[in-house]
């Protein structure tokens, strides 16, 4: 543990950075804009995973893999999706090293085994995915294909955050293809409250489902679909997207399938996806001055038990004492940890835990011990209360649920709170440089205003929620008719 | 399904990759040596994979992820392992494409972004770890460092065949930190044993410990420890290799820590990994001529009913029939499917599901259901029999495990009826032409003589067996005294 980080009241951006960093979550490699994770933040992002992987096998998808390289070729075919991710692109030209003639020691690529046609590291894998389907689609016997891969992605980005915005991240991406439009237009919707489900009941971080306009698109979607959340700071987050891609990926791999009728016509697609990036909306939602703030599903540990004593004898007698509780805790599936460690003071675990987000933490002294009871602290509320040992397992997995939905309450309450109503554009540019927020406010639906309120005031429109309720009103910007609010934020 | 593949006995070779591609386990990519891993080849390694988590997990260590770019100047830093890898590396010389003036609608690397070093993509991290691990390592208090990446990793091999050599590989690479030597070794035997364990309890492939000759060691070991198992055709496959580093990577990348006592050193290292590879062995141990076999406890499916019917009416009771036993199955922890896809017929299916190596096909019709029966076939022995309905789960759940059981039984009297003691060199060229197999044989420890046999036959010396029993004899090939045999074999 290091000493204590920035108050987010100070700096918040410095916050999250030293938060990041000295809760051992992620740090800044030798690479520009990769990060390493951590073991602890790879844990936490491990229980994500599994949650997610869960539950799109629950809606029918199975796992694949596809090349890390797409070859320049293929990666040019879709030519909006092309353009829009070329500019970020890592390029493989050589397959070799040698030694430099010049330097000894030191290694060149090798000249001659200059690639003849360069790969692009994927940035995303409609391309490589998309020439793979067209051998495996003939017919609707062979539709839909729902198919998840879980990799690692290149976008050479020039300002990078730890988890917000890497160089490399890891995500999962589902490219799914369907007979219909219909049927492709469910499965992106379908997707998408898998993500807000997935935000909700496990991450506590309340979302905004929506769509966004047509200049935020996905290169190469007809339609994406996004889940939006809010930040302590007012700053939204978009935390995954599901895009419907129409016929874009069949048209520009020649992908057709035969229908029952015999006729031929062009593949509909869609992909969807969730990355590292929720590392952070995660960490940014719940976390305090003193560290992290994790919701128990999430956490990789739910309870440390911390002994308090002199000496190793006492030890032994306080460690015999807590091994009945302990086996009954992971009976429950309570993640469980007794902290022996003789290398640091109970004060300066009681910190470390903090820091690192433990749900509960146990204190646990001879005295407490001799009365059958012990100290258990919360670390969202802070609040500690004395409990009998027989009822610990019980209280635990009752406080676990009340942390998890009172995590999710909470971010829900914020979230209300700072969304605002707002129907002339001055309100809009003060509201933003006070209190932040989701802004709800009437846009005449051209992307000229939306360019324009970007410029002046870096709110971009984050989504037109679903079941939008119909309101007639006039665009803050340019006075022109409206028929409904969308949503406005600075954001990450 | 596609038609039949060809025998073993034709043509070993084909009927591998005849096999690999018609089970829909892999296929050949657009990217030269890149492979698509699909649903049904990436099931099977999901469940190595969480097999061997859980196994890494019991035995202390803990996940993480690490850049999958190398900057060149990191790379060189050990410089046995920067020369064991520099023929192989795939190097990213550009971050940006730009479209191509001369060529409306192309894409060029973009001259202006050129990096100032070249990244090199990772054929192994030891060298980006170790540059991370100078971070996190100070005092004995931060050690040992126990931590697993699961990863890509490439290495542009010329030759390439689905799953035993592709350019983009999955893997786990195990990278460990200890105070000493004596807890590094420790560790490196430790991984040795979890391999050896996962592949004969989980794969029921028996394999031979051992530890590599100073020529086949890993680029940057003291010492590279394997499994070695051997295939059908009497050709060995190296399944997994643990390696104790010394302090090779410390002192490229000056990582040292302070002891209890004060004293400065540089720390020991270990690294391990199994890969996809994997498969390859699992198919290739199993697999007859109809196609995959896979013991139970990898199978993505361990049971498919097929119903025997004419017309929706005879489906209905069929399907109503089956469903108690499919959850009582399903309780059982037994993965279950019941085909009732009217697209194809009976007979297709059981020739599909033989192909893809389901290890137990039920069938059932409507004579076998007004008797309260069914018809159960092993996919390992062919064996069918007729069995009782209300006997089936506590059936189904014995006969899994003999499968699982019996298919290591055999493969282990495989092992030993192809394991062949040779003393003199004619006989072990006629071996190695007629039988194939391991042939232990006297070796005088040089890399000459390791040499020019390999040049001679094409066999390699595949390790030299751990605890192995001390015997003067005379090398094959020089004649020179030996204490020793050692495992010869062809490999793949």
């Amino acid at each position: 543990m290091s000493s204590a980080i920035t108050p987010r009241s100070l700096d918040y951006s410095k916050w999250y950075n030293e938060l990041v960093i000295s809760a051992d979550l992620a740090d800044h490699s030798a690479v520009r804009g990769c990060m390493v994770i951590k073991p602890h933040g790879y844990a936490i992002w491990e229980n994500m995973q599994r949650a997610l992987d869960d539950m799109f096998k629950a809606t029918g998808h199975v796992n694949a893999y596809f090349p890390l390289f797409i070859p320049k070729h293929l990666f040019e075919a879709e030519e909006k999706n092309a353009e829009g991710f070329a500019k970020e692109c890592a390029v493989v030209t050589h397959y070799r090293l040698k030694n430099d003639p010049l330097h000894p020691g030191k290694l060149i690529a090798d000249p001659e085994a200059k690639l003849d046609e360069e790969l692009v590291v994927r940035p995303t894998s409609e391309a490589i995915i998309w020439n793979t389907y067209k051998t495996w689609i003939q017919s609707y016997r062979d539709l839909p294909i729902l198919v998840n891969q879980w990799a690692n992605v290149v976008r050479w980005e020039m300002r990078t955050r730890l988890f917000l915005r890497t160089a490399e991240f890891l995500w999962q991406e589902g490219h799914t293809a369907h007979a219909t439009a219909e049927e492709a237009l469910q499965e992106t919707r379908q997707m998408l409250d898998v993500y807000a489900d997935f935000a909700e009941q496990w991450m506590a971080v309340p979302v905004i489902k929506g769509v966004k306009t047509a200049q935020e698109r996905f290169a190469g979607a007809d339609d994406t679909f996004c889940i939006e959340a809010l930040m302590q700071d007012g700053k939204a987050l978009q935390a995954g997207t599901s895009h419907f891609l129409g016929q874009n990926f069949a048209k520009a791999f020649d992908v057709k399938f035969a229908s029952k009728t015999g006729t031929l016509d062009y593949v509909w697609a869609t992909s969807w996806g969730v990355s590292t990036r929720l590392m952070g909306a995660l960490i940014m939602s719940h976390s305090d001055d003193k560290g992290l703030v994790l919701p128990p599903k999430l956490a990789p540990l739910h309870v440390v038990i911390i002994p308090i004593y002199k000496g190793l004898q006492e030890l032994e007698n306080l460690v015999k004492a807590c091994e009945p509780l302990i086996q009954e805790l992971k009976q429950l599936g309570i993640r469980v940890k007794l902290d022996t460690r003789d290398t640091q003071r109970p004060g300066w675990k009681f910190a470390d835990y903090e820091l690192k987000g433990v749900p509960l933490r146990i204190a646990l002294g001879l005295r407490d011990l001799a009365q059958h009871q012990l100290e258990i602290a919360r670390r969202d509320t802070g609040v500690k209360q004395l409990i009998l040992m027989k009822d610990a397992p019980e209280i635990i997995k009752s406080l676990l649920n009340e942390i998890q939905d009172g995590l999710l309450q909470r971010a829900r309450q914020r979230m209300q709170a700072m969304s605002h109503y707002v129907d002339d554009y001055e309100t809009f540019k003060s509201k933003l440089e006070t209190t932040g927020g989701f802004i709800y406010a009437h846009w005449d639906g051209t992307a000229e205003t939306e360019n324009r309120i970007k410029e002046e005031t870096k709110a971009t429109i984050r989504c037109i929620p679903l079941n939008n309720p119909q309101e007639s009103g006039t665009c803050i910007y340019s006075g022109k008719p409206s028929t409904q609010r969308v949503v406005f934020a600075r954001a990450y």
